[in-house]
């Protein structure tokens, strides 16, 4: 069965997407730890980020780099954090999380956003993308 | 002042080594969030991640891809998690971490390990390092 994030490549599922090349798509995460929570996302669906071929997991870090950098450049924080756990949906995710103290990394603690925020924070990251 | 990475990499502060190239060094973090939690640091001290040049960056993520694989085949776990935050110690580090459960990823539970524990888990990775 395809995973929810292949759905969401796929336009089955919506998304507020961030960016998007052949082999990859960055959306925000529907229940975010801060404003501007992104997932980096491989097209290919593989379960484990340590089972991916070497240069196609290193190309999604250079993707995910594009989109932490544009984050940097839009969202009011700190710095920009940088996970894989994978524990919930076995399909290979970067989660870019805007940090501006330990809480918005533990994934404890979430923030709720209003539809209008989630498109307004996705389209001001999208034009910070060189 | 150099950051306590920089005092490691000069070995005027001890650590469990994992692994180490030119242009990096992986150690166990001293307060593990489970058995096997290693530590990926580039020798050249940068605060944030995002803000190395790209190369440097993907070296540093290559580098960590050898070692999560290493983890993964030595260290019982259900997947190795990778985390990168940074608001402690100003010198970029990607966290490696052995995952049976969330609680591991959070940074809020902590296990503790006698001196042998460290120095046997550490040998152990290094010789799984291809």
């Amino acid at each position: 069965m395809p995973s929810i994030f292949t759905k969401i490549i796929k336009g089955e599922i919506p998304c507020h997407k961030v960016a998007e090349d052949d082999d990859h798509i960055a959306f925000l995460d529907i229940n975010p730890n801060a404003k501007g929570h992104t997932l980096c996302v491989p097209k290919k669906e593989v379960d484990k980020i340590w089972d991916m071929e070497k240069e196609e997991y290193l190309k999604l870090m250079d993707f995910s780099y594009k989109v932490a950098q544009a984050i940097e450049s839009s969202v009011s924080c700190e710095r920009v954090g940088m996970t894989v756990i994978g524990l919930e949906v076995p399909h290979v995710h970067v989660h870019l999380i805007p940090l501006n103290s330990m809480q918005n990394a533990t994934f404890q603690h979430k923030v709720s956003l209003q539809t209008e925020e989630f498109e307004e924070i996705a389209q001001r990251i999208g034009e910070h993308l060189r």
